[in-house]
């Protein structure tokens, strides 16, 4: 399923191809996140035409809640449920219940927690994720993890690596004993914990490489910690992971961090930075970003970059942006996340490039720097 | 400017063409509403190549508070600080000023007003209005008039429709002696007024007749009387109006309401229901209207209408819609929205077409009775 073209030099960089039924995907990649089975704000056949997005993400737990496992079967599984024939990946929903639920309470069997919405008590464990994930049938279905929080103790990192470790073993078998609904071929992901502790995040990163998983998760990372040491475990774990796998980092991050965690050898990235950001007036450019709301816009009769190929630079004036914006009208969100995605996956294509061309090295740590600031 | 190509035989329908420097307008025509220069949720090349919007509305009022016309003025006019290269209609405010604004006061002189969004001291006047207009350049502006409620007495609104006189005469004069700021040519409609009453409603379409504008509108209907007195009081005023000036029925309607009117003369609609609606969940059909939020489209997994060319009618299935307004996602807005004005304009296609071909008059009660119709 995945194909490894090259690895970079002086880097540890790389080009590979991810086949899945419905299409391949050219890493490295950040993926779209679609919650509830929609980008926010953006249109299906604007990601597909204008983004140029290769694989969207969408969260297990929000699905599962709404609109619900049995509809999303009825009506023939998520791409048929949202329009979408190309890749899906789907989180395992373990993230969500610590971060949104009430009242989780975690043991050997699973996460039992409540709604969010209403309350109501629910039950993931190991095998019931695949379960879903299979009803969901995503491309790409991720384990249940448990995703400790920063800071954290080394000896409640290292037990809760353990409990997820057993059931990343029960969840390779849940999936390994079950068959894809749709006729499409799913693929599963472990997820690498173990904190921010040398030895557990190599002790975990060999423990989810001898799953034999089609590919690996980088998990608990920005989650809070200082960005160096996130790079670090990044670093530290990719030198653990077998060279035949795509790695994902998840939850990552700002353009400048994606360019710092390819360095390190990184292949797939989501996050909701671009288009949560977007909608608070927060525009990336190849010259920094800018937030839109800051009254210097507000008489800027000029597109913000001629040569950028989106509505949001090279046709509105930012003053018209601006307006938008401060007065709460939804173009202002509709143009301002379109870009920005268009953006994250214009950056994607710059680094292959680079990587092809063997000149990344000597170029991202500068644009990195560039990106991540403010204009 | 305007060319009258046709009048039905066994109803008042007309057939004409508008021509701006912007563009021409085929008549009749509805004009989507974006009232702080953005027809909400819709983008501008969507409004172009998906709905075939040929003209749009900005609201004097709104616009004149933010972002201002300083801002407008230095961006050079409304169509280029919103990029649209299509006609504008901008109305007079004077709406507004009744129906948003705090502790407003009439006076000979015209309408002092607090900004509802600060609560500032403004005062629009027939002449300053039209300045304001120059500002913003756009190609029809309306003059300002009062509007009273509904219900109101025959003193109060011959009083009312005596002091609009006035304020038409003197908005008529501004205009003649003021010049365009941005090399396009603008024109200036009339307001008819005259509440419910027969002999105002006469006595008023020939006032505003003899000031010669270059469009006359119908002011003062749609405001909470029973539809049927609309109907005759805009059929009355039809009757008084001159064959050669386009007719604007101001704020109506319904889909069916547009028919009847059409039948009665008129050519030209705005309204902000498709959209409003649009963002409650109403969608309009070719068979009647729905409410997507109701449970009954929670498992309806088939598009609404195969045969209606837009996402919402041919793409996407209903339970995803559905799905989409129940969680708030602003996609589902976009789409309603989008769906409802191409299906308000593509129903005035089918409203030239049947008038050239003679068959409107068997047509259109029928049809606006199953436009009226929840499915």
């Amino acid at each position: 399923m995945f194909e490894l073209h090259k690895t970079a030099d002086s880097t540890k960089a790389r080009l590979g191809t991810l086949t899945t039924d419905h299409g391949k995907i050219e890493t490295p990649i950040f993926m779209p996140v679609g919650t509830l089975g929609t980008v926010k704000a953006v249109k299906q056949d604007e990601l597909l035409e204008k983004v140029k997005a290769q694989i969207i993400l969408g969260n297990t737990y929000h699905l599962y809640l709404r609109p619900g496992c049995d509809i999303i079967e009825s009506a023939g599984g998520l791409h048929s449920f949202i329009e979408w024939d190309q890749p899906i990946l789907t989180d395992s929903g373990g993230y969500q219940i610590f971060s949104l639920s009430d009242n989780r309470e975690l043991s050997e069997e699973g996460a039992e927690f409540q709604s969010h919405i209403d309350g109501s008590k629910h039950m993931f464990t190991p095998e019931n994720v695949v379960d879903i994930q299979r009803t969901l049938g995503s491309d790409i279905m991720m384990i249940l993890d448990e995703c400790p929080p920063y800071p954290c103790s080394y000896e409640y990192s290292k037990e809760s690596m353990e409990l997820t470790h057993r059931w990343e073993k029960r969840g390779r078998d849940a999936f390994l004993n079950t068959e894809p609904k749709y006729g499409h071929q799913q693929f599963q992901f472990g997820i690498v914990q173990g904190g921010t502790f040398e030895d557990l995040r190599i002790e975990s990163a060999k423990y989810i490489t001898d799953l034999d998983f089609e590919g690996i998760a980088i998990g608990g990372l920005s989650v809070g910690e200082p960005t160096d040491l996130m790079y670090e475990m990044t670093d530290l774990n990719t030198d653990y992971l077998p060279e035949e796998k795509p790695r994902y980092l998840m939850g990552v991050g700002k353009p400048a961090n994606l360019l710092h965690a390819i360095a390190r050898g990184v292949d797939m990235f989501d996050c909701v930075l671009p288009t949560r950001n977007a909608r608070n007036g927060q525009i990336f450019t190849q010259n920094g970003y800018i937030n839109i709301r800051n009254a210097k816009w507000k008489n800027h009769h000029k597109p913000l970059d001629p040569n950028f190929p989106t509505d949001i630079c090279s046709k509105y004036k930012m003053s018209y942006i601006h307006h938008l914006f401060r007065n709460n009208e939804l173009l202002g969100l509709q143009l301002s996340s379109l870009h920005n995605l268009t953006f994250y996956l214009w950056l994607m294509e710059e680094v292959k490039e680079r990587i092809a061309e063997d000149t990344f090295h000597d170029w991202y740590k500068e644009k990195a720097e560039i990106l991540d600031t403010k204009i």
